[in-house]
């Protein structure tokens, strides 16, 4: 086991009901900017639980924030913030408004250009306090302090992390979740799945508890994503897979571990360039990425292959086999298509995608930095 | 799952050499109490690398900190700290000198007898901050609100929990641990394995994550428990103990999960009147408790002996057997023996021990508080 550092101050407040705790959550006379997405929580009726709990307190509502929320958009807040004099903001939605309002916390007080803090890595000195009311389960922002965000005029997508954004509290009710369509609960669990691998299918360092927890949030989630798209309404089904989603990256699976996040660099160009779901990227590019690192990951494959998948093949190539096609498999049936031409892809226009990798600084990655354009490009062109 | 609030504040600061970052881990101008045992830590070094990364800073030492911590000593502690104007402490040891501490904490701005926070639960509203080094991976107290104090007066062994006394940070270096006599290795290890059995085994409420975490936690403390006593020297066996120890019980596998403490309760009092070991007392009580609840721990014990020991009997009745049996085997491979005999008592008093279960008021106990004095009666006389 590597050494580590592990801190998260992120308060989880989890279960049906939880909203009416916000208004002791939020500190007193705090001016609030409510941020939210496109309206879906006004249809569920988590927009009507938030007013409620709001009561009495000063807020002020930014709507709007798109999925692979666009930079233009935070832009527009932290004007919005800055006249307002707001001092909390509170995220309520999915990833993508958790991590939206992460930079506009962030923006609010820098000098400069705020998109410098993902560009350029520009350091930043403080941060608006954020609580946040998760709908989705799936990127794990709700208690991390990472951030993906897009700048829409150049199609780059790009992230941030910082200690100074983890949400202060994070309320988690798994019923806010029964009204998500099939797409979003199957990107939610193959991002949350992708998530735990990146930081599990490495090489072994002999992190017993580490190992052992992500295998079980994998097996989690594998028992439970097929049954969520038959059983929307089943709570336990729900709370399960939402609080498998918060572990997956809340820091804690990966303490003293190798780490990989190729699938991630790789499905990030993805997204800008042809516009899919972060998660169906995932999709694309993790089981070609598992065959062609087959060989630096073989031990951790083999494990993940009988701990998980539960197989006894004695050929152990072969049970890296079967191992891929149940990875593949299992996306396949929360709803995700494992290729670019099952999204109707037919060019994936490769090479744009490796010059803009090695534009973003991000070759060679993987945990052995050795993922080079070279063998990028044999990932992505795998999975055509 | 039922709902949960889940707060760990701790910073964890993991492996070897960490010690050093002691220096910017406590405030500028601190004026600290250095807390410790009984000398074990001048003998394996821990002391000078303490005193090397305090080089400059303000702070006094308060030494002789017992096993099963005095509430005497937290007292004449307390007043060397008001004497002082302490206003930080570090503990540096075990369980016990952490746990001392917590009251030291708790007690410096406590109006009244500090007794009353274990004995009547009587309210804290401030603490002083407390960072600490783990020596012994065992109660897991480094990363949670918990402290367990006996006042040798009266031979009362009771506990307190305060979000407040939580350590702000907690430094583990497996190194640390490699001096510690096979006793005490067996003592963490039982303790720690407890404590996950405490949270893990009552009934099923479909909470996943949390079983699939308690399971891997029970799994490495079963792979390396027996293999740390005959390589003591192992850092990887060490790491992994130690941060299961931690992970036992800093709050995350118990969310949302019914737990039981009976075994604890029950061990508490035997500590108080026997003086064994707090570790050898729940390797006594445990077993038998499994076996006199095994018909409401039904569901979860079967999922015990198949996940956590592999076992496959088609036998339900018997596979539980094995289960237990199992237990057992593994904390006599430790090194702790499980029964009263086992530690030369012949007679457990076994009425008295009843007799102060009931004036402490935690009867009826366990997840059912179905455990009355009959029944902790039976646990106990089957211990013998």
């Amino acid at each position: 086991m590597n050494n580590f550092s592990f801190h998260n101050p992120t308060k989880i407040i989890f279960g049906e009901g939880q909203i009416s705790a916000l208004a002791k959550l939020l500190p007193v006379d705090a001016r609030i900017l409510f941020t939210y997405g496109g309206g879906s929580i006004k249809k569920n009726g988590v927009y009507d639980q938030v007013i409620k709990a709001l009561a009495g307190k000063t807020f002020f509502e930014f709507s709007g924030i798109e999925p692979n929320p666009h930079y233009e958009t935070v832009l527009k807040a932290v004007e919005i913030a800055k006249g307002k004099k707001i001092d909390f903001l509170l995220a309520v939605g999915g990833g993508s408004v958790i991590d939206a309002t992460k930079l506009i916390a962030a923006a609010i007080n820098f000098a400069g250009e705020p998109w410098d803090i993902l560009a350029k890595n520009s350091p930043i000195k403080s941060a608006l306090p954020i609580g946040c009311v998760l709908t989705l389960p799936a990127t794990g922002t709700e208690s991390n302090g990472n951030s993906v965000i897009t700048k829409f005029s150049t199609h780059e997508k790009l992230a941030f992390g910082n200690s100074l954004v983890y949400p202060q509290f994070a309320i988690l009710d798994p019923t806010t979740t029964y009204t998500l369509p099939p797409r979003q609960i199957a990107n939610g669990v193959v991002d949350a799945f992708v998530h735990i691998m990146e930081q599990y299918l490495t090489y072994p360092v002999n992190a017993k508890v580490q190992d052992r927890f992500a295998e079980g949030l994998l097996l989690t989630l594998i028992e439970e994503g097929p049954k969520v798209l038959t059983q929307p309404n089943d709570y336990a089904i729900r709370a399960n897979i939402m609080w498998a989603a918060t572990m997956a990256l809340n820091g804690l699976i990966g303490v003293g571990v190798p780490q990989d996040w190729a699938t991630h660099a790789l499905g990030h160009e993805i997204t800008a360039l042809h516009g899919l779901d972060h998660a169906q990227t995932l999709a694309i590019v993790l089981p070609t990425l598992m065959s062609q690192q087959r060989t630096t990951k073989r031990e951790k494959l083999i494990q993940y292959g009988k701990r998980v998948w539960g197989l006894t093949n004695s050929d152990e190539e072969k049970l890296i086999d079967v191992a891929i096609a149940e990875t593949k498999n299992f996306f396949e049936k929360m709803g995700a298509p494992t290729t670019f031409s099952g999204y109707g892809i037919k060019d994936s226009l490769t090479s744009t995608l490796i010059e803009k990798l090695i534009q973003h600084n991000s070759l060679p990655i993987g945990e052995h930095r050795d993922i080079t354009a070279e063998v990028a490009t044999k990932i992505l062109t795998a999975a055509a």
